[in-house]
């Protein structure tokens, strides 16, 4: 049974995302330390970096990573989080991750644009479409093949899919920093919690990984 | 050396007040969710419900529970959460907990009023005492004769602690539950987990304890 799964990054006061870009330093350092603990794992390593070496933390942290990779058959993202709004107007834009995006799985892409689909070698294949959200999770459901789908990110988009109900099993990593800007994954989602079961596991670092799965119907 | 405490239970989405109190119902249900945990430990109701038959859990939840009130030696509360509020025009108000308050060390209630103090017959004195936080700070580790000093709350008093960096060890009981609106305890505090050692553990319930700790200065 495909199920649907989103996994982010947050800080201790809910942010997905950051707020000290500059020009000098585009990705700004809160984000290195947001996802420091899941930069520094063997997993990440390997499947983003490419890194062979087996270099890179193995504990809590590399655990979740790994899930994180495991029975993934389609991913969806927003426009934001393939480039589109900073270059969405250069038809030779493929994403941030060159030769080989460690998706390895059709990827749908949150857009308005009409853009040609975009086959890599690896297997990731970035299709471009239109919401509403529930009609691409179809879609991204029928290419995973009884695979799970992913809500890739970024922020907004995920923000959109749990509102409407679409996500079956969430995990944050919660980095206990407090940036104190940035959309905040929780908002207007009161309530949200009591359709599934929380369990949480703690990481020697102090990041707090916390499930939420969705509880069966009766 | 005295270390100067802050312990509270806060939501997911960061609050630390709920919001959902009516004249029928004048805690609200969301109080119970977000202190569901403590209240169920041992400790919880020997300490505070005088219950001595030893029920109550005995699990992570429990060893925090008891360390909130080991090695206490005097405490500091808001106006608020000592009844001020509600109850301040009353002379004969004693506060919420009858005649064995779970303090047993003398209390510092921060309020604009004189009141005389108020001694009960287990160790708990109430002295009525105005701001600022730091010299009230300075009476309560007085009278702590080398204990600890915790600040009991509420959401507002507990912030103008964190604010002023009068806080040497932080502990919040996570509930993994989305309350959307309240007092938010990490509001305006950006960064300010840089001179602490952050810590974390997860309880079966899925509560997240996480405590900072100040560093040693060099």
């Amino acid at each position: 049974m495909t199920r649907v799964r989103l996994d982010l990054n947050i800080s201790l006061d809910g942010f997905a995302t950051t707020t000290d870009q500059t020009p000098e330093n585009p990705f700004g350092d809160d984000w290195g330390r947001l996802t420091a603990a899941y930069v520094a794992t063997r997993t990440f390593r390997r499947r983003v970096l490419h890194d062979e070496s087996g270099s890179g933390t193995t504990g809590v942290d590399d655990a979740y990573a790994a899930r994180y990779f495991e029975g993934v058959g389609a991913e969806i993202m927003g426009a934001g989080m393939f480039g589109l709004h900073l270059h969405g107007d250069d038809p030779q834009w493929r994403g941030w991750w060159e030769d080989e995006p460690p998706f390895e799985v059709p990827v749908f892409v949150l857009t308005h644009r009409e853009r040609p689909p975009i086959e890599m070698a690896n297997g990731t294949v970035f299709h471009f479409v239109q919401g509403p959200a529930a009609a691409v999770l179809e879609r991204a459901i029928d290419a995973a093949g009884g695979a799970d789908v992913r809500i890739g990110g970024g922020a907004r988009t995920a923000r959109e899919f749990l509102r409407e109900g679409l996500v079956d099993d969430l995990h944050v990593g919660i980095s206990p920093v407090i940036l104190g800007d940035g959309i905040r994954l929780w908002d207007d989602l009161r309530g949200w919690e009591r359709d599934y079961e929380a369990t949480s596991e703690a990481a020697p670092d102090g990041v707090m990984h916390l499930t939420f799965r969705r509880r069966p119907r009766d």
